[in-house]
């Protein structure tokens, strides 16, 4: 695989990084399954010695890496080896280990209160905190560096070579398509705003083979995947050989629970597909955020809600969840894919999803930039909100408190949600023609969308940037007409 | 609790240390209860890079160790740190990093070939893999230095100051004795050699509900304990606050089950009760393998096959499994303590297991001491078994390649577990005349027993050796004669 001496040698020593980057999955997967709830504390110590350790063995890396990068003949993957190192180790010699300090303590302090603040509904308790991480942030983005917003330094991070010029364009174009669109679905009633079979209780034992027969129909494999349960569900990766995802039973309105499975699943093929010579090295992991949801949202909506997945799984949820035998396979169809606009982002369907992450992204975007105080965000959240779904929070657990992910110090995260949504888009489009999408998955056998996304995408891992990525198999990066054009062929036609 | 500064400096660089004893764990607990089939190969490189990590992290403390050696004023604890990491700091830095490979690549080479050989019946395939694991440890002991006998310096990575001599003198006292009560327990027939309790399958879910029941008595915490299944039970700590047991269903004869959670809890109710403050150091551990050990066989044995403890578990064992409410309680007390000259170790009951230990220990002293050839070691192992047990294998896989020990380089291993067996018996006579221990158990709130444990034993982990440890608490160390009077008043009485 890789034959360049100076890249071999770094990547002998990147096998204790790999490990250790393994384990911090494992330690997580484990935190959240099956790990005894009074241990939280001894699991934070791990966890934090985990990544100092890691911290202090890339930083051992420099040398080899600037010996390296003076090779003029270095392949693709060697090359990607190269920019993706870069990138950790970059982030480690420009923040100063103060900083990083000061963040890791604000943001584990700051999870804590985050839960507190929410439980009672009340912003004022989280607001310091969320003040000193912003701060933080800003100082992260000046440390990193960037060109235009400062903003663009903190994205960066999770989805490579993305900027504010990107996602403005990208809003832009979704936000006015995308209220059409809603508009007419609320109004011709083809879509409900509810369904009777959200009130259903089913048994989880009985759910699990459900998501079992789900599992089946995706062909996962057994040898190297598994299922088990948390209540925020994930997808974590060892290695190509050791795939997990997690689902959750909460014992009503099953579809969450089945899209759960698939949604983490379609993660999971993509970790599971990436090349195995790859393995032990930074190029083993997907190439961003935004193009790893794309995958998850891929399989969850546009091949999981579509009539034809409904077909193959109708069977199983009849036959395990006795409610269901009263309603058709069509109005199965009906009850997974309703739109209403509603406050939870988490809960939000296709049509309205991408909104809530416009609020996010403006918000960010604005306290980054300096054009906004942490005190006015609550109420410009429920503005936005108003503004973009249409519907207004009345406290802040339902506004402004509903995400982990600020009191977590990821601010720039957000994006890769709806980056997601149009990458998805564009795989659905050019595999619809391709390969004829919808016939295969009715004819029960995905395996050839599966090998289709292998050899275009996930073998490669990180070896491209996901700008790069695009380019090699679209020709274009995140073009959001594709999704466009799926929503309204679903949501508006009249078949 | 440390006040020392040259201590302090060493307790705060051991953190790391420690996190990678805990991912350790973590990795082996994973691997035998939930990791998918198809990851061994990178998880067993998980867990190389894991020992790699740390052995070149202890090496850095060595300079610290020897600067707080010099330190006159240090406490008991300050003291049991220094011995304790003096232990683990001597290992790497006496033997050569290339014998340590060797023994790296040869146990794990060597394991897979024995789990083949075993499979084959077939000890020659193993052979050349134990001719040089001897070889190797051989080497070890000559490196690591020892008086009297070279197996002594093995003995001692498990059991710290255990020597042959002592051993010698346990066992003579041993055998003689055992060998008297195993005859008059066989011709007197009180307890059966076979019941029919043994061949009445079980449904798994139903026992696991009997293995709660026993938790329950054994007061085994919710918030810091779990139970899983594995092919072999075991024990694992991450830390106080988190500690791991599983047990076995194989479908039938019971008391497998049975026994297993409450050895394995035994095991557990040691790593739980180590006090709190010594988390995070390398005090935090049991002190040897033959004290953990003594502490399983207790609550398996002394407590879990006393007729009291049947008393308590006897309803849950009627309502659970059907089959048993055709049998008294007195009658599934004689099915627990059956006794019956066997060929496999783990199978042996209270009265003939430790000649099956008898049998190891005599095998690897020779082979160590280089007073017999590998090539001679079935025949010998045959001759043994027929001396001290009365029964010959027939074949391999039932004689001498029956334990993994060997092929793992766990040589000087075997003798903890009847040191196990012995202490238990001082424990026993002890708690016995402090609390009336038969009463105890029978009133159903066992708690006064684990607090006599806790202050006596539980709570000072590592920080005694386990002879300095014996000698506070019985005044005298290993004394098999308690085990001896346990068995004969069990075994012989008419009661």
């Amino acid at each position: 695989m890789f034959r360049n001496p100076a890249i071999v040698d770094i990547v002998e020593k990147y096998r204790p990084l790999w490990a250790l980057d393994s384990m911090g999955s494992l330690l997580e997967w484990d935190m959240e399954t099956y790990m005894p709830s009074g241990s939280s504390a001894q699991r934070g110590v791990m966890i934090a010695e985990t990544q100092l350790l890691r911290q202090e063995r890339i930083l051992q890396l420099v040398d080899s890496v600037s010996k390296a990068e003076k090779s003029t003949e270095l392949d693709d993957v060697e090359k990607g080896f190269l920019r993706v190192l870069k990138r950790d180790l970059d982030y480690f010699t420009k923040i100063p280990p103060k900083l990083l300090e000061d963040i890791l303590r604000t943001t584990t302090e700051g999870t804590v209160v985050w839960r507190e603040a929410r439980k009672k509904s009340q912003f004022s308790i989280f607001k310091p905190y969320l003040e000193k991480i912003v701060d933080l942030k800003r100082q992260e983005a000046e440390k990193l560096g960037y060109t235009g917003h400062p903003y663009n330094a903190l994205m960066d991070r999770f989805e490579e070579g993305i900027t504010t010029d990107d996602v403005d364009r990208i809003f832009s174009a979704l936000s006015s398509q995308l209220k059409e669109i809603l508009t007419k679905v609320l109004s011709a009633g083809k879509f409900p705003r509810t369904h009777p079979l959200e009130d259903f209780s089913y048994n989880p034992a009985s759910m699990k083979l459900v998501n079992e027969e789900a599992l089946k129909l995706l062909q996962m494999p057994e040898a190297t995947f598994r299922m088990d349960v948390s209540t925020h569900p994930f997808t974590t990766s060892m290695s190509v050989e050791d795939v997990r995802i997690t689902t959750r039973y909460e014992g009503r309105n099953f579809k969450a629970s089945l899209f759960s499975t698939v949604h983490e699943s379609g993660h999971a093929i993509y970790e599971l597909q990436i090349d195995p010579t790859l393995n032990y090295t930074p190029l083993s992991r997907a190439t961003s955020l935004g193009v790893h949801e794309s995958q998850s949202r891929f399989w969850e909506n546009f091949v999981g809600r579509s009539r034809e997945f409904m077909g193959r799984i109708y069977p199983s949820l009849k036959s395990n969840l006795p409610f269901v035998a009263e309603y058709s396979e069509a109005e199965v169809y009906r009850y997974v894919n309703s739109v209403k606009p509603s406050l939870i982002r988490v809960d939000a369907d296709e049509v309205t999803y991408n909104f809530h992450i416009m609020l996010r992204y403006e918000l960010e975007k604005k306290l980054i930039g300096g054009e906004m105080e942490v005190t006015e965000a609550p109420l410009v959240w429920a503005d936005l909100m108003e503004k973009y779904v249409g519907v207004r929070p009345l406290n802040d657990a339902e506004g402004i408190l509903q995400d982990v992910h600020w009191s977590g110090g990821m601010i720039g995260y957000f994006a890769t949600y709806s980056l997601g949504n149009v990458l998805a888009g564009m795989f659905y489009d050019r595999i619809q023609r391709d390969l004829d999408l919808k016939a295969t998955v009715a004819s029960g056998d995905i395996s050839m969308i599966k090998v289709w996304l292998r050899e275009k995408l996930h073998k490669y891992g990180a070896i491209y940037s996901p700008k790069e990525l695009q380019t090699r198999v679209f020709g274009e990066t995140y073009n959001p007409q594709m999704l466009i054009r799926y929503l309204q062929e679903k949501y508006l036609s009249d078949q």
